[in-house]
């Protein structure tokens, strides 16, 4: 099982010409699973060496360009690289409405392959992807327009059966899958093998979220709660907590504080100002509250 | 007087790590006018270190994602930098209706600064752009979607007076500006002197023409006739020419022969599909027929 974060962006709007914008991928054993799609993140993919044809859901956090403006690039691309495999956008309502418009900029009725909607709900967390070891959330943040942050978790795997058992009990495949289910074990004799005896703890399941763009939340460290790693943004130093007030986002230490009230391993900040550069006075600033902190780069490839 | 043109990218629809999809800038003493607008064009211009503020007029050939899809990028950026002065969008009529429908990826209403649309006539070579120095042209040309190119001209400059002449003849501010437009100079006693012994002939007014996407068609050599550079779409190596056709492309001999039809003084390609990494097979190709053929490449600038 693996489970691997890809920066493909974490700039924020203004462009620079050293980092792009908001986009990453969340690589669970090949499954892409692409985060927000700013402008140039179809090429970003392309130097990455990530298949697009791994790619078969898209979650938009919200309706600012820098977090959805290559979609259409990337749709148009899937389209003209004979993509047939439906595509499942997680989004707002009004990327909906907009992409099935009359004047859309990509007519998605002749993308040659089917783009199913599941629009966001501003009800609270809830469960938006699902397969048989991963599952994906959706949390309301909140920002100038409607924003959602996303989580993604692995689900409990199977125990492990333990060897020696196997043959010592000389175990059925039928008994063995039950005892990985969870089954306690049911001798001729009468007597009864606990589970826990069979069966080795499964490694924990990883866990992921992304929180980009929003004012500091109280209830965002409750919906991360104990995730192994937190992107949160962290747009402004602790010294523009004002100008991070007014345009809805925040600093170093609201997201290092969020980190710590969610207890969660590790935090990547990013969506940084044009204005830095350098990051490590970023990191710095929220290592006071957060030890476990790291500031995200174009590039970077993160194993949980 | 200066005109150059700076290419931001020339590579085709499918994304490659090598070249960007179409945007340019043409710069006359300045004043810098994009032709077309691919996806990444606002960071080019960031790394080129184009100032955003020299930008009043745009050019969109056509409504393929590769030609356009940085747009909306570009005036979110525009907004965000506080931009007042009003853009001419040189446009086919369906950018309009999208960018002024109501799930436009823009509200251009909410910009801060006035977009005026220029919409682009099928009627013949139509004079879209002028001011006091220079001027633009429309060319239909014939693609999948409706589709035109641009040409960009010098007017031609005022007569430069002869120095010596000025003394010689104790010439007012008056007589000046008005031997400088081309008068003649009627002396006191009765005689004339021609204009062209009081004038020096001015430069040569430059220009430049830029065609993409398009299949050949015979009315583009008449239309860029002359010019001194003329930017042809190349998409395919000659070898190409069903696969050229089918997709409403040219060759590189198709370009080449435009040129020399044309009689330009120069031949830039571009446009190149994404299985050309290097372009010197196409260079050459084209050179069997137009000499004088360089290949674009992005970052590349060339003083007309």
């Amino acid at each position: 099982m693996s489970l691997t974060v890809k920066i493909l962006g974490c700039g924020s709007a203004l462009p620079t010409t050293y980092r792009n914008a908001s986009a990453q991928i969340v690589d669970h054993n090949g499954k892409l699973f692409l985060v927000d799609c700013a402008e140039y993140t179809q090429i970003s993919m392309r130097k990455a060496g990530l298949r697009f044809t791994a790619v078969n859901n898209i979650f938009i956090s919200h309706l600012h360009g820098d977090h959805y403006f290559g979609l259409f690039g990337l749709l148009s691309t899937f389209a003209l690289s004979g993509r047939k495999q439906a595509l499942v956008l997680h989004c707002p309502q009004q990327l909906k409405q907009m992409l099935t418009s009359e004047f859309s900029p990509v007519n998605i009725k002749e993308l040659g392959f089917d783009v199913q909607f599941n629009i966001l709900s501003d009800d609270g967390v809830n469960k938006i992807y699902e397969d048989k070891t991963f599952e994906a959330f959706s949390v309301p943040l909140r920002h100038r327009i409607p924003v959602w942050g996303f989580i993604f978790k692995e689900k409990m795997p199977l125990r492990n059966i333990n060897k020696a058992c196997i043959e010592k009990y000389k175990l059925s495949i039928a008994e063995i899958v039950s005892i990985k289910a969870g089954s306690d074990l049911y001798l001729e004799d009468g007597t009864t093998v606990p589970n826990k005896e069979l069966t080795l703890d499964p490694p924990k399941p990883k866990s992921y979220a992304y929180i980009s763009d929003t004012v500091c939340l109280p209830s965002t460290a409750g919906a991360v709660s104990g995730v192994d790693v937190l992107y949160h943004e962290a747009t402004y130093e602790a010294l523009l907590a004002e100008r991070a007030k007014e345009t809805f986002h925040c600093t170093t230490l609201q997201a290092a504080q969020t980190a710590l009230d969610a207890g969660v391993g590790k935090l990547l900040l990013g969506h940084f100002s044009g204005r830095y550069q350098e990051t490590d006075t970023l990191q710095k600033e929220a290592q006071t509250i957060f030890e476990n902190t790291v500031c995200a780069y174009d590039g970077m490839e993160l194993e949980i």
